[in-house]
């Protein structure tokens, strides 16, 4: 059984940031569990735009506000808590965070922790990133 | 993309419950993410016993106060907000709800959503479920 605190894994390298969002990876790939976890922290005000293309991720909002949009077919989707999306087509798309948005994390494959975002959105195919 | 409102789910047959807990099924195996995910409430006072002999389950605590005893080495770990356990030996576990416990989790192999609690705590394998 793997047991860990989020408060106690901020500030070490399993807290990952950029000026806009900071990822805690609870799980990762070398937790064996076939998926990892996240919990991320989307600063009021920002907007992303991703696409992973060889990960499917699920995100759920804990707390804030903001709106997702599908790249593909242009429709948005208010986040809110309780919300959820899935990226079961890989979609390509933007999420804009009105208030601080954390959200609840998921991918598949799970993450090694040695991605980082591409100009393309996406993050490398695990083999590429090992 | 997929998007689910939990606060819609509730009330419809992706929320399963018995006297002491309610599970919001979020993602299930039919979703074809490759995990499931599931937002658990644990009434206060009540106490589970579960040993996912077939499924690996990670668990976040987003609310609430209670402790896990992993079966197998006696240890009893604290639950509150932002502590993770990840059952990656399929670790029997008594989980005891102090407080009303509102927990997100992972499962892999995904959960069909026909599963039933057995007398072991286990789920039946996907294969038996289906």
């Amino acid at each position: 059984m793997i047991v860990r605190d989020e408060n106690q894994l901020k500030g070490t390298d399993r807290a990952v940031s950029d000026a806009d969002w900071t990822s805690v990876r609870m799980l990762l790939a070398d937790d064996n569990m076939g998926f990892s976890f996240h919990i991320t922290y989307l600063k009021a005000g920002s907007e992303h735009t991703f696409h992973y293309k060889n990960h499917f991720e699920s995100v759920y909002c804990m707390s804030g506000k903001g709106s997702i949009t599908d790249l593909a077919t242009g429709e948005t989707h208010e986040i809110k808590p309780g919300v959820m999306y899935a990226l079961d087509q890989h979609d390509k798309h933007t999420l804009r965070a009105e208030e601080e948005l954390v959200m609840a994390c998921c991918f598949n494959p799970p993450v090694t922790g040695k991605e980082v975002h591409r100009e393309d959105g996406s993050y490398a195919a695990p083999d590429e990133a090992a």
